[in-house]
């Protein structure tokens, strides 16, 4: 039996977009029988490292507005409300973290859509050690043993060097999609198209 | 009998997603029975006053990067070829001003797509007005007098005064769209969703 084709799915906990492909990606990938890998990651550092001390959607508040109305519009294609959380973007550091430590396990991707829908359907913080916790509890885990296995040395290197990946990869935003052969895909709307390459299809004439 | 709805279609010839929606745009919306407003205008002194001098596809090479290849793959699903023009950005401004001398003519759109034809398909330059009068030639116009009506006055005039009607409306990019009852579309992937609203259509749960 051939192994099923895979997408490295590489989101940020801060990212409206983000939060669109995390809701729906365990569907889709089901469908087109592709695996997911999941890799939370930190944008700030890549953003720092082009100027940017927040979200290009407040430096440049035009495009901002304008994707706080699409995100609701994408948002209510999917069924679901849309509230901005306070401040914006949030901290998602400790998200991340949790995130990364739960990315194989079967508890991972609930982990990852339950910090979304509480930051972007909520509008509800997800900074805080507490709020993490709290979502942990949600989910019948043990938030604890999570919680330090989470902060632990070893889990906070390999989100640094996930992240140096990210930049070493030439990631520029999220989410972003790699299938198996490097073609990298960006933002949310580039989500069916990474998982119909993964299964081998290309578009149209190219070669 | 009522009248079509419409769409504003904004674009700028610099712009590599303005030509993937140009090349379809004529076709979609005449299947979703909408009326199109051709908007040709200039995305530079919007760039400018927010600080760039250059597309942030230069300003931000991963971005740029990836979007060549995004646009390839995007073409290819047109059927269309895609070749870089040197430089990139052109400089659009005699391609803007015979497109908004023709935005009302039968012969605007032919221009319009064949403009971005030689820039994006063939990677030609579309700079000086030599290249200009080629591509007005080759649709059999009379180049002098349309090259004589695009840089009269009332044409530049008009050509500054839509660039910041751009900017007073918070466009940001190209192509943006918009229907009648103002709503904002932003790039070509949005072109179906434009067109589904212009129709009546709304997203899921949205109010």
């Amino acid at each position: 039996m051939a192994r099923a084709p895979a997408i490295e799915f590489w989101y940020e906990f801060a990212s409206t977009y983000s939060w669109l492909a995390a809701s729906r990606i365990t569907d889709a990938a089901a469908e087109a029988g592709v695996a997911i890998r999941w890799r939370p990651f930190l944008l700030g550092p890549i953003f720092s490292s082009q100027g940017w001390n927040t979200s290009p959607f407040n430096l440049y508040p035009a495009k901002g507005r304008y994707m706080w109305r699409d995100v609701e519009r994408e948002a209510a294609r999917l069924g679901l409300a849309c509230r901005k959380p306070a401040p914006f973007p949030q901290n998602s550091l400790n998200a991340a973290r949790v995130a990364l430590f739960g990315a194989d396990e079967p508890w991972g991707p609930h982990f990852t859509r339950a910090v979304f829908a509480r930051e972007f359907e909520e509008g509800a913080s997800i900074e805080e050690p507490s709020a993490i916790r709290d979502i942990l509890r949600g989910l019948d885990l043990d938030a604890g043993e999570i919680m330090k296995g989470a902060t632990g040395d070893a889990n906070k290197t390999r989100l640094r060097a996930l992240t140096e990946e990210a930049r070493s990869r030439h990631i520029f935003g999220a989410p972003t999609f790699f299938t198996e052969d490097g073609e990298m895909f960006w933002g949310a709307d580039r989500l069916d198209a990474a998982l119909a390459w993964a299964t081998g299809e290309r578009p149209g004439i190219l070669r």
